[in-house]
């Protein structure tokens, strides 16, 4: 871990083998694109939550591999001529994708990458290893902020995150709706507001709980958070917390708030907040933890619990129980020409070619409900087929429609300016605000609608009866 | 990610304010405890497999502060002198803990910091974000390799892992007793052999599957695993993989294997087995992949699946449905005292002072099948007591026991020689065949017994006493 850093071969292995058969036959200059999408949406939801794009576009500009690395592949049998090129890669291609925080749905091409199929395949792990997290994490913090309203969420995750993966999963927070959170590191390069409380071990660490209390509150009077679980919430911590707030207000001071890391959270907040506002202590704020969840939150504010503050850590970072979305990396367009994968599974057939996606509105022009897949060049459709079921069509006539892939990237270079984690943050809101209810409840959600152009569903089925045998 | 590396700040906010205060208030240097332990074994299984270990001691011995890091600290609100003061900071406390591979379980304290209680409280959360995930992982691939056997696991899942996390998930799936990894990156940096097939975006990129195999196997005959379910695995990829099997051979190489990637895994390898059989290469291996867990590979198992080698992504490195062990670091000595921590729920409640494990062997001197918690200086007890319910003991007398913790770290250096990675596999493979089968078994498996010695006991039963108000 000394200085770990993403360089060429944060990859799999088979990207490489597979370049270097590419570039021992000729065929490295080969034009292709790749389309990014996923199958299945986790915590069985309505929509995910796109999340990672900046990450990838700043890791895309400098990648590379370094001596070492070339050495290293040399060791495990490469080609001397193969990884001696190396050492010139760099990633040249055209990327286009959604914003980063749009809200996003199985099957559709989220992103695609253009170039010559050595970047291309290189690139896919990496590329999928941050953007498959990232949307992951986000989507779980945007059902936890569904639920939790205007009240605030902070990410206390770190310690239960799969390792190092805590980095990022807390950007992804950010970005699905949290305020802030506990990750000094992440905070620190990401911009993000760092927060904390105090653990059960200060309190620990003196003879008395109300000693350890004083001295935080001495010490940190600006700042002064609580936590009154560690021998016995209601007859000890809030006591000695009333205390301390008391002896905070003769100095000028407030007592900020306490925090509840165990029991039932709905009955100990109840308790704390009376006991609270009998002492005059209105102000002073309630913030929970412990195992909590979004649907922890939902029955927290569906009890009315007077809570300020979630701060959540397990849940949010790894995502139980799904813990990955399975989003792929595949070949749509090779050689001047649009490329299938088969598959006894129809859903697992994919989609030829380079492809545009219009989300189109509902029509107050303010909710959306559908999105259409077509070919790159085509202007909005007019209809759109079921993927699948030969049957089913929508029409769209006289829907407002919007593009949603935008070039990101071009010939290795950024094609925008980096836009900062708040404004996605933003972003996402005000999408999910677009989102019609019925596709953000938790139980059986609605399923949203993506459908297909007929020029892409002729090419689709014309590819299929070519390759099957 | 330029350049990520862990630092003093890859820590909770709370660790630092907490360290302020102990540093304003001239408490720095109380001399203090903290276990690592576990609530909860993962995956409802039997064990769990402690890994993680030798990441720790190596980061430890390095971790500072940097410039950068004491600015921010600044900046958001620390105290000059007090962030000024961690220039100097290095980790110069003891570790003892159990070997990393060893078999664990509930409330055993794995590890044990001994330090001024600034240094252990920074350290709490990198400690913890490394050995819960590694161990997690550890113990999801010692399932795996529970059912696969003698067959090889190889980690395919960097693509789908909790973004960076992908790293050390891949050293935690060797520890757990994979055989290989894809994941070029980890492979290089901890000297774990490194495979890799082909993708079907290879195949696809050709106009016919058949020269795409032929180009593979031209390019790769002492590596060739060909991937036959790009369009139709049994009537053209199998078929077109035995013609080039064929063509190798003629000129004197051997195709390696075929990878199903798709469809019913049982069925097809049986048939493709038959293929390959009736074409004569009996020595062309299957492996297979896509959604493997260890349930899915024991029902493979079961089914008689002639299998060579399962390919293991997704669920191997996010360890799905649990996603994080439920670690915790909690103090259990400070200022010349055992410390405690109370809670409404009797198994919360923590065990103090400094303490030593001993495992427990049945009469054939091969098997454990019991651990006891006593004080660090204690001999090997005689007798054990159910943690939690007062009437249940177990007489010891007459048994072999073994003391599991050993010192690692002195005075901030590291206490042992580092073990290699090949070795602690190694270990974990000797220990997990010295546990009983019936803790292995994955439906309910037989609770492993841990207890506490008397005084252990007598001396948590006072300080609860002590506090309860």
């Amino acid at each position: 871990m000394k200085n770990f850093s993403i360089t060429g071969i944060y990859t799999d292995l088979y990207q490489l083998t597979m370049a270097q058969v590419y570039f021992l036959t000729g065929k490295s200059h080969l034009h292709c694109c790749f389309d990014y999408f996923f199958r299945k949406l986790p915590f069985e939801g309505g929509y995910a939550v796109f999340a990672g794009l900046e990450n990838v576009i700043d890791l895309l500009q400098e990648l590379h591999f370094s001596k070492d690395d070339i050495d290293y592949l040399k060791d495990i049998g490469l080609k001397r001529e193969f990884a001696d090129s190396l050492e010139h890669f760099r990633f040249r291609g055209t990327i286009y994708a959604v914003k980063e925080g749009e809200i996003v749905f199985p099957n559709e091409p989220i992103l695609r990458v253009e170039g010559n199929i050595l970047e291309a395949q290189i690139i896919e792990t990496m590329l999928l290893n941050i953007l498959n997290f990232q949307s992951l994490i986000a989507t779980k913090a945007a059902r936890m902020k569904s639920v939790a309203g205007t009240k605030t969420l902070i990410d206390f995750g770190l310690r239960r995150a799969q390792g190092t993966g805590g980095y990022h999963a807390t950007r992804a927070a950010i970005i699905g709706g949290f305020d802030s959170t506990s990750n000094v590191k992440a905070a620190c390069d990401f911009g993000i507001p760092c927060v904390g409380t105090m653990a059960h071990s200060f309190v620990q660490s003196y003879d008395q709980e109300l000693s350890a209390f004083r001295d935080f509150a001495a010490n940190r009077p600006e700042h002064c958070v609580l936590l009154v679980d560690t021998y016995d919430t209601l007859r000890s911590g809030i006591p000695n917390a009333i205390t301390v707030a008391g002896e905070m207000k003769a100095r000028g001071h407030r007592l900020q708030g306490i925090r509840l890391d165990s029991g039932d959270l709905s009955y100990l907040s109840k308790h704390a907040r009376k006991m609270l506002d009998d002492a005059g202590l209105h102000d002073v704020k309630i913030t929970v933890s412990n195992q909590l969840d979004e649907w922890v939150i939902k029955s927290l504010q569906d009890q009315h619990a007077p809570i300020d503050i979630f701060g959540v850590g397990t849940s949010l970072v790894t995502a139980p129980p799904d813990a990955a979305l399975d989003g792929v990396y595949k070949l749509a367009y090779a050689d001047g020409k649009p490329r299938i994968k088969l598959s006894e599974n129809l859903k697992k057939i994919t989609l030829p070619d380079k492809k545009q996606i219009y989300r189109t509105y509902l029509k107050d022009e303010h909710h959306f409900d559908a999105d259409v897949i077509c070919l790159q060049d085509e202007k909005a459709p007019s209809v759109m087929h079921h993927p699948f079921e030969p049957d089913k069509s929508l029409s769209l006539t006289g829907r407002k429609q919007e593009p949603l892939l935008h070039l990101v990237m071009q010939n290795g270079k950024r094609g925008n300016t980096p836009i900062p984690l708040k404004d996605i943050a933003r972003y996402t809101q005000k999408r999910l605000r677009m989102l019609p209810e019925e596709h953000k409840r938790f139980h059986y959600p609605h399923t949203y609608k993506v459908g297909i152009s007929e020029q892409l569903r002729h090419e689709r089925d014309e590819l299929k009866r070519l390759h099957k045998p």
